[in-house]
């Protein structure tokens, strides 16, 4: 089933909603961490984000994503918390998930992000690599702020081990990641556990922490961080689809990037895995080489076209999203809550961009 | 005055005496942190300790300075606790250390760190990276472990937040030093403001993490962390007299090593501030080559000879040594104790390598 255009758009305007709802916050406790640091490497980091150009002058800063916070915030005053006391964790979120970018950008040698040069592509790789270090620990610092907004030590100190081991599990699957690029050997076993890692554990821990932030049960913070983790991998897979067959006008980059870029992605690997013969020497060999040409990816796009694998991945996008929506069952929520949470994990299949 | 062989071997016998008492238990504390985790990229980080080659085969273990956890465990046991408690947070430290060693190969290009190959020439840059920032989250993983270990939330948090700032302190350094590779306009100030975050932080913070686990008032924490921060001023800038006059026997590396290198430290700094005319412009010019050749390292040895450089250096290490030991006092320690730091802060100063 390929979703339409309107039913994507129909599935975005709610989150876009909840997201809206929590962003002044968000962007202030940001800010908070940020302001008033007038030395590199945090100049750099408010490059990164958007806030300022080149040479520190501030800019009309691009409206970010911002959906770890938003999940934080959301599974927070589900499960009964204030939000506004989860806030530190929410930026703190925001700050991990950013350092990640950071250094995958050094790692991906990419030159561009949202239309703008990379940090390594101003200022040289080292000072990236650095500038990334200083986020990871400016994440901590903003974290440990949930002491100033009344939460005992044993929470915080909860909080800091949660991260943490979030942080693990995101360097175990950006290993593997960077082992598999062009290899064309991982099995879509291999390649989920690869994204368990890269995407899902940051977004079930983002879940976790604010429920657990929130008052939430170790039972209750399982099933919030379950449905985080299927959200991701629902997240991760349709990002593989739009990655193939995504609409430049609308994901800002161009149709087939992604095979183009001999990206791993769950499409390649679930093609790879489920053709034979002289169609299967075909794709190895053209996602294999160094460098693809517009036929060659048109090519590739045909083989995966011909084996259905675009109807397959959207198909497994949607069974985590269920997934996603099914562990929210354990909970006892209220409608509202219960119902924005679903939207998110549908949105995150469905959506176009 | 130049320190001699035999003075300095004197200094260096009793301070590894300190280092080697706590040697087996941090080790046992670090493979406790590493053992058994047979994916990557832990694996890649036993490769770095030296436990692994490159096939992941045991190999006999080079021993390791441990300066961090030895200062850790010693001002611990100083200030009347049980150093034993405070191991986790003496790993944590020598694993943070380790993680900038990481990244610093990668930022310095440097092919070889104690006669092997760094992470980045086996494995490539990314996924060195990705091993450092693994690392990093493991400093963390590991210091929270002090909870098991009967360290109530307030103090394990009280840890983190110090492990926190010290971080943030070694990247602004970092940063600094990155963009002051080859400028030669880094005057003798700067040179001390970037070497206070890139090595004295963590050295005070080892310190004052220990003293603040062994139970010691905040007043206490401030005057051992004076002390390790002194003592880090004085091991960098001694480290930098090693750099262009050490012996290769001794140190490892080739004499004039940091001259080669065009490395930015306190005696090239302090050269270029006390020379003027035809001769600075010499030393200028020699230094902001792309490349020294033997025939120019031994022209700005020379420089830096008469200039009488080694010495002045050699005066500058001491005074902080001094410092350090005079920051002792405010601590009214048992004398044993204050004398194995005061050898501590001595050998920072007087070491050959």
């Amino acid at each position: 089933m390929t979703v339409s255009k309107e039913s994507s758009a129909r599935a975005a305007q709610p989150v876009l909603a909840i997201i809206d709802r929590y962003e002044p916050a968000v962007m202030a406790e940001l800010h908070r961490a940020l302001d008033g640091k007038t030395n590199p490497p945090y100049t750099l980091m408010r490059y990164h984000f958007g806030w300022e150009d080149e040479s520190g002058r501030s800019i009309e800063a691009r409206k970010g994503k911002l959906l770890r916070p938003a999940l934080c915030l959301l599974a927070c005053e589900a499960l009964g918390g204030d939000w506004q006391a989860a806030l530190p964790a929410a930026a703190a979120l925001e700050l991990l998930h950013n350092f990640t970018l950071i250094h995958d950008d050094v790692e991906d040698a990419s030159e561009q992000r949202h239309g703008r040069k990379t940090i390594w592509a101003v200022w040289g790789e080292a000072q990236a690599i650095n500038t990334g270090d200083g986020m990871f620990a400016l994440a901590y610092a903003t974290l440990l702020r949930l002491s100033a907004l009344g939460h005992d030590s044993d929470r915080v100190l909860k909080s800091v081990q949660m991260l943490d081991a979030a942080t693990l599990l995101l360097c175990e699957g950006q290993h593997r990641d960077l082992a598999s690029t062009n290899a064309h050997r991982l099995s879509t076993q291999g390649y989920l556990d690869m994204i368990e890692g890269k995407t899902a554990a940051l977004l079930a821990t983002s879940c976790g922490l604010g429920a657990m932030l929130g008052g939430a049960t170790d039972e209750e913070v399982d099933a919030i961080s379950d449905f985080g983790r299927c959200t991701g991998l629902a997240f991760q897979i349709q990002d593989d689809v739009l990655g193939i067959w995504g609409d430049a006008g609308e994901t800002g980059k161009p149709a087939s990037d992604d095979l183009i870029a001999g990206k791993q992605s769950y499409p390649v690997v679930f093609g790879l895995a489920h053709c034979e013969g002289a169609q299967r020497d075909r794709l190895v060999e053209l996602l294999a080489q160094e460098t693809r040409d517009d036929n060659d990816v048109a090519a590739a796009r045909k083989i995966l076209d011909d084996l259905g694998v675009r109807e397959e991945s959207e198909r497994k996008a949607l069974e985590y999203s269920d997934a996603a929506i099914a562990s929210l069952d354990k909970l006892g929520l209220q409608t509202k809550w219960r119902n924005e949470l679903a939207r998110i994990a549908t949105f995150a299949a469905q959506r176009s961009a």
